[in-house]
């Protein structure tokens, strides 16, 4: 895969996070050339805009000159943290979201209409009358279990999918396994997690720094640890500051001066 | 204390390395605007541009915003490691340096004196005449313990006026004790890890790291991990990378773009 700069991106091996953590901590990280730039997104499952976000990231990111060298990281964020795990829609989307809005259903029609279009642009297929409404905490454990098992990538995409397109009930923990399942994780690893505490404190840090960070609304992308925002911008902005971040992440050489080596000091 | 740009430096509370690392994981380094920038400096004690290079970083640093948020961690490098830990030098100086450059004592002379005074004009007090040549590994293995003490400075300034102004044998334990005891460090510490091999492999690490980053001569700066040279430059250009990369550990933000928030899709 090349990108406009015409770099191969497998020109240079991707280590591990924790690897690189331990070699920028020694200025290896700069030796090496081997560079990497780290996206972190707060999102979360029951959200059009996240997944519009998710795909105009990925088109960013596709356009840089080492796509493979690009880590992305998906935050716990919940919309409705009092959602109950699962519940019976009872009305119609477009219905709840007129009682939420204070509109006529034909109005919140229209809006789901005009969302569905813009899915629709970026290749998502919104199924808005299937949505089956639930909470997203189990949702967003299983998440960071994928992030320690290296296939966060894919849960997201997956629990993304299924909320937003097949009207899965992703605050059922036997659909999350499955879904966890398809997505490349061991089902009774993910029973097991959700069956315990462990990744809830994970979930919680993420939200805590979603409120230091002052993040009203989801997609929220922090770039290189310094550029953040809220929204799914057009791709075209979120390039330019994939851009930005990455060659501020790039070594460049300080003019030499005076130095002592073996031979002496010249 | 105030820079140039009239930021008190201690408006932000500094906090430690780890939990500064902790934080930067989740975003929070971003949100809490608490920049930090990390400068690495592979150096010896056994050389005057790093000792005149260590001068003019601090005043480099002294003239940012917030000196305080300014980390400098100093890296082993030994400018000869077959160096025997102590011995009687014989010769003088002088007569030392002519025969490594193939000079006359006279032209050795010269050099001392050159050298002397550009120390001088960074307010360090050369005397070459008391130099006692010795190997350093030792002493790097103490600014190591000096550094997970937090007081790797102090230690690192100590050794090197030792060393380059009151003629120590830095090579000598006890002698290493005494220094690094004035420097704040507990001497039976520092006694109990030279008798031992504890940071002897972090020392092996800076160097290996020297040896990716091909570092010929030291001192060599890597700042905020992408910005590397070697040499004793003039401090404007230090203070110069100093604020670019400063520059680039700064939020900012990127345009909006548009979100689901608690109330809705907008």
């Amino acid at each position: 895969m090349r990108g406009p700069g015409g770099v191969p991106s497998r020109l240079v091996a991707s280590p591990s996070a924790g690897a690189l953590r331990e070699d920028r901590e020694r200025g290896a990280y700069y030796a090496r050339r081997v560079r990497a730039l780290r996206v972190e997104v707060w999102s979360d499952i029951a959200c059009p805009w996240c997944y519009v976000g998710k795909r105009r990231l990925e088109a960013a990111i596709a356009r840089m000159p080492a796509p493979a060298d690009v880590e992305v990281v998906w935050r716990a964020f919940e919309l409705d943290p009092s959602a109950p795990r699962a519940q019976s829609p009872g009305t119609s989307y477009a219905e709840r979201l007129a009682r939420k809005y204070g509109t006529s259903v034909a109005e919140a029609d229209a809006m789901i209409e005009r969302m569905t279009a813009v899915g629709a642009a970026d290749g998502l297929s919104f199924r808005f009358d299937s949505v089956k409404p639930g909470n997203t905490f189990d949702a967003h454990r299983v998440l960071h279990l994928a992030l320690e098992r290296g296939a966060q990538a894919a849960v997201k995409e997956r629990l993304l999918r299924a909320y937003m397109s097949e009207g899965e009930s992703i605050g059922d923990p036997e659909v999350l396994a499955g879904l966890a399942a398809e997505a490349g994780l061991d089902p009774d690893d993910v029973r097991r997690v959700l069956a315990g505490d462990a990744p809830a404190q994970d979930v919680r840090a993420d939200e805590a720094a979603a409120r230091r960070l002052g993040i009203q609304g989801v997609p929220f992308f922090l770039v290189g640890g310094v550029h953040g925002g809220s929204g799914a911008q057009p791709g075209e902005v979120l390039y330019q500051v994939l851009a930005k971040a990455w060659a501020e992440a790039s070594p460049r050489a300080i003019p030499d001066g005076a130095v002592c080596g073996p031979d002496g000091c010249c």
